[in-house]
């Protein structure tokens, strides 16, 4: 028989490796651009720096270094004081994508894909034809060193010039060239990008060293570790059927009702006993009896019966105290307001924290680089690391845009020296990419937001209703003082003998009203229950 | 010797499949959010289906049902009457990531990553556990039947009930259950992504049954095929090193010379012989001889070389003269224009065609389903796929919001009822994420866009202007009408005799000066001047 028309068009038919999909569609992993390659290949070491070293319970201390080689060429270079990576491992962490520990956890880390480290292999090797080199040591007093290049067909590691020595190495130091890259001073830049970085990881040091040799320092502010990561049960209430029926047939418990206890979170024995009454289930059964069935009247079950929030004790945002110190670190702010709001949770089951700062003047707020006119910045971060690209398509960006700024007063958010930073804190970030710069647009995160960023707005709003009085005031004020002079020289001519008394008694006058600098209490009281009271500020009366 | 930190921290460190992958990152797929997740899949198989008919040389004939059996779940039923698939491919086209016949070749197809139709079938089986039913024939008489899961941890299908038989089926027809997804009439359910299907596939002919069994036809308009998608040959100028060494080692060539002639585009034996003075290298070594140092070499070589822009024969936009149909058969617009680029190259080496129509008025602009007022639509087209999702992160949106509509007399863009088209043609689309809802900003593809959309923007200005005159010349009149009696007695008080006769002079005068509807021969040249000598409309002075 011949070959059809379907034959002929499916002689081509292939199948391919992760790394090959990758490569192809590297603008995926944000290979696009020679800047935010740039960026992403600094987002990709640094996070998965600050990652070993929090795991590990140890204060990070990252160094990062841009030199410039050539035309859009440059070498990379990131340390870490973290625990190393064991031997065995190194190839498949910077050569293997889609493994790695962090894939399958449910544990709040910036990284969570097992892809980004084997990115950099990648885009190293085709725009440069060289392997990456890591220094590592994962036992005191031993260093391991190789260089890692990337087998993209069969998405795995090919090791070279490995030697293993005594030596007094500590943490990981990966040093790679790129070329197809440029570094600018942007704010989609790498300094940008560690600048940051700093903001949400107050914990952290940060060394950074731009190709002209310029070096920031990001001294640690907060010098206590926040907890470690620990991963987390998967909620009840946000199973599937398929990931039911996937727990139960893994499970090692012997009946449903242990299965169940044992597995998910917040599900105590009550619990248990209240599911099976509203099944047809026996939870004495083997949980791998459990069928597509079982697991499905399981689900519906659970939707049924109140759960507990999540627990939350595996989520650490950054907390209000250290965005504050950050802030005030990194914007010297003139005014600003933090907020961290309760553990809550999307998709059902994946808990998450919301936080936002605001920060007022000062260095607060977007210059364009080149010392123009502020305008407003929007930092975004997810389990804080910072999110540089595709704001467009940003929960946080899409939120921002829904708040009626001007209820709090900031007329036009575009011309405004305000600086606002918000981090989504989740043991699973819905990023809407593999390149992991925008988080997906859930309902229960952008509600979450909008109140976060509504308590904030309140705050500075209540402030620049205040320095807009004092404002007012002192315009008043300097007018009527322009015109005393002439004012006495009028009411003199009318009917007063002393000139000169009367001017002094007017300026005594307006001085008192209108002070310079300080609001009177009652105005303050107003603020207060406004802010309390009502989400609209009041529109005040001209109180005069 | 102990567990160290390290040791500790990878001991769960695991390899995952690219279908774990997505089954967890669900939402960069498409899967995020009820309605989305029907359009995607809906999306799926339309793509599919047209890309089969296509290559396979047949004026496609879809039909698409959408069925709701319950809460937020719903039956999807699509067939074709394309090519049908090979028995021995069923399994891998439905269930195996990454497989196909597109990924490796540059042919300009909707689908071009082979994950899109095992997306469907992962997504029908974690929210029903039932697999996808699939009725294809490849072979005239023959049919084929069977249904499809998916083994997500090793990327690989499960097929049951197979069956074959003599009969009459033509096409595949793919037929599946979902849960979590929702079906609505709005500017992101099925319903409009069959309309924009319509609009940029005149010569498809598509029948939509929606849950309510409301049943929409499309009727084909175009009767032309558009030409067959053929592979075409990589463009020297967009390859990386990387690339060079892959193909040359893969190369079945004898020489170096002979190589690059016969793999790329434009590559004559001038220029080829041009390259190899420009190296170091003797072009009669074999191909497979070439090192990362040559490779390199090669080129910065070629970049030294002018090449011809990279052959378009194997790009085939929509084309002016259909577009203008599908507008009119959509829209019936008031007015239209439209313009196909020539080809152009981005990535040095990747060609592409954008095209653009713009409608205003008749049932152009989009009006929010509920027949408020109208504002400006924008549809997006990726080779002829429209693109509902994602808006904000996509080049055309970008581009769109960057043009100065003033110029053109669309002042607010947010409330006139245009409908704005845009069809990026290329043989590989470079999306922001594997749900393929945005295009990547390649700035040579910014570029060409801005150029299209101020070609028909001028257009439409040139229009408006016309109208607005009218518009002016009709107010004018009418107000001077309304007055005719009150001069005409003024008049008459003052000096003239017969009032009557004053009357119906100023009556006749009027009504040639500002004839209903005409716009004099004056004004069109004005127009056409504007329009052929200046980028900006001419502010034209009032003529009278």
């Amino acid at each position: 028989m011949g070959m059809t028309e379907a034959d002929n068009m499916f002689k081509e038919f292939r199948e391919h490796s992760v790394a090959e999909f990758f490569k192809k569609n590297r603008q995926m992993l944000g290979y696009s651009g020679k800047i935010r390659s740039l960026t992403t290949i600094v987002h990709e070491y640094v996070t998965n720096a600050l990652d070993a070293c929090e795991e590990a319970g140890i204060l990070p201390d990252i160094i990062v270094h841009v030199d410039q080689l050539g035309n859009d060429h440059y070498k990379v270079m990131v340390s870490d004081n973290g625990p190393g990576i064991p031997k065995t491992h190194v190839g498949k962490v910077f050569a293997q994508m889609l493994s790695g520990t962090k894939f399958h956890r449910f544990i709040q880390q910036r990284g969570q894909q097992g892809i980004g480290a084997s990115g950099c292999t990648m885009y190293a090797q085709i725009t440069t034809g060289k392997p990456v080199k890591i220094i590592t040591s994962s036992k005191k007093g031993l260093v391991y060193e190789t260089e890692v290049m990337f087998d993209v067909k069969s998405n795995s590691p090919i090791l070279t010039n490995e030697i293993e020595y005594k030596g007094d190495h500590v943490g990981t130091k990966i040093t790679a060239e790129f070329k197809d890259v440029t570094f600018n001073w942007s704010e989609y830049g790498p300094s940008e990008y560690i600048r940051r970085t700093a903001v949400a990881n107050p914990h952290a040091r940060l060394v950074f060293t731009a190709p002209d040799k310029q070096r920031f320092v990001y001294e640690r502010v907060v010098h206590i570790l926040p907890p470690r990561p620990k991963p987390s049960m998967p909620h009840p209430s946000g199973m599937t059927v398929d990931d039911m029926l996937d727990y139960a047939h893994h499970a090692k418990e012997r009946t449903i009702k242990s299965f169940l206890t044992q597995t998910f979170d917040r599900m105590s024995s009550d619990r248990a006993d209240e599911i099976e009454k509203l099944t047809s289930i026996d939870f004495k059964r083997k949980p791998d009896s459990v069928t597509w069935k079982d697991a499905e009247e399981l689900v519906s079950a659970i939707k049924k019966v109140k759960f507990l929030a999540p627990s939350s004790g595996n989520l650490h945002p950054i907390g209000e105290k250290q965005i504050e110190k950050a802030i005030l670190n990194v914007l010297s702010p003139e005014f600003h307001a933090v907020r961290t709001r309760s553990p809550s949770v999307y998709r059902g089951g994946v808990p998450f924290i919301v936080e936002v700062g605001i920060a007022y003047g000062g260095k607060a707020g977007h210059t364009n680089g080149d010392g123009g006119s502020a305008k407003t910045e929007v930092m975004r971060f997810a389990n804080r690391a910072p999110l540089l690209f595709d704001a467009g398509g940003d929960v946080i960006t899409k939120t921002i845009g829904e708040i009626d700024w001007k209820r709090y007063g900031l007329k036009n958010l575009e011309e405004i020296p305000v600086t606002i930073v918000v981090n989504l804190t989740s043991t699973y970030i819905p990023y809407t990419s593999a390149g992991k710069q925008a988080i997906s647009d859930e309902e229960d995160i952008r509600k979450e937001m909008a109140l976060a960023l509504m308590d904030v707005g309140r705050e500075i709003g209540a402030h620049l209703r205040r320095q807009f009085k004092r404002g007012e005031k002192q315009a008043k004020r300097s007018t009527l003082l322009r015109y005393i002079p002439e004012i006495a020289g009028a009411v003199a001519l009318l009917a007063v003998d002393n000139k000169a008394l009367l001017e002094k008694k007017l300026l005594e006058l307006v001085n008192k009203k209108y002070a310079e600098g300080a609001v009177s209490e009652d105005d303050d009281e107003e603020d207060e229950d406004a802010g309390a009271t009502a989400d609209e500020p009041v529109v005040e009366e001209s109180d005069d």
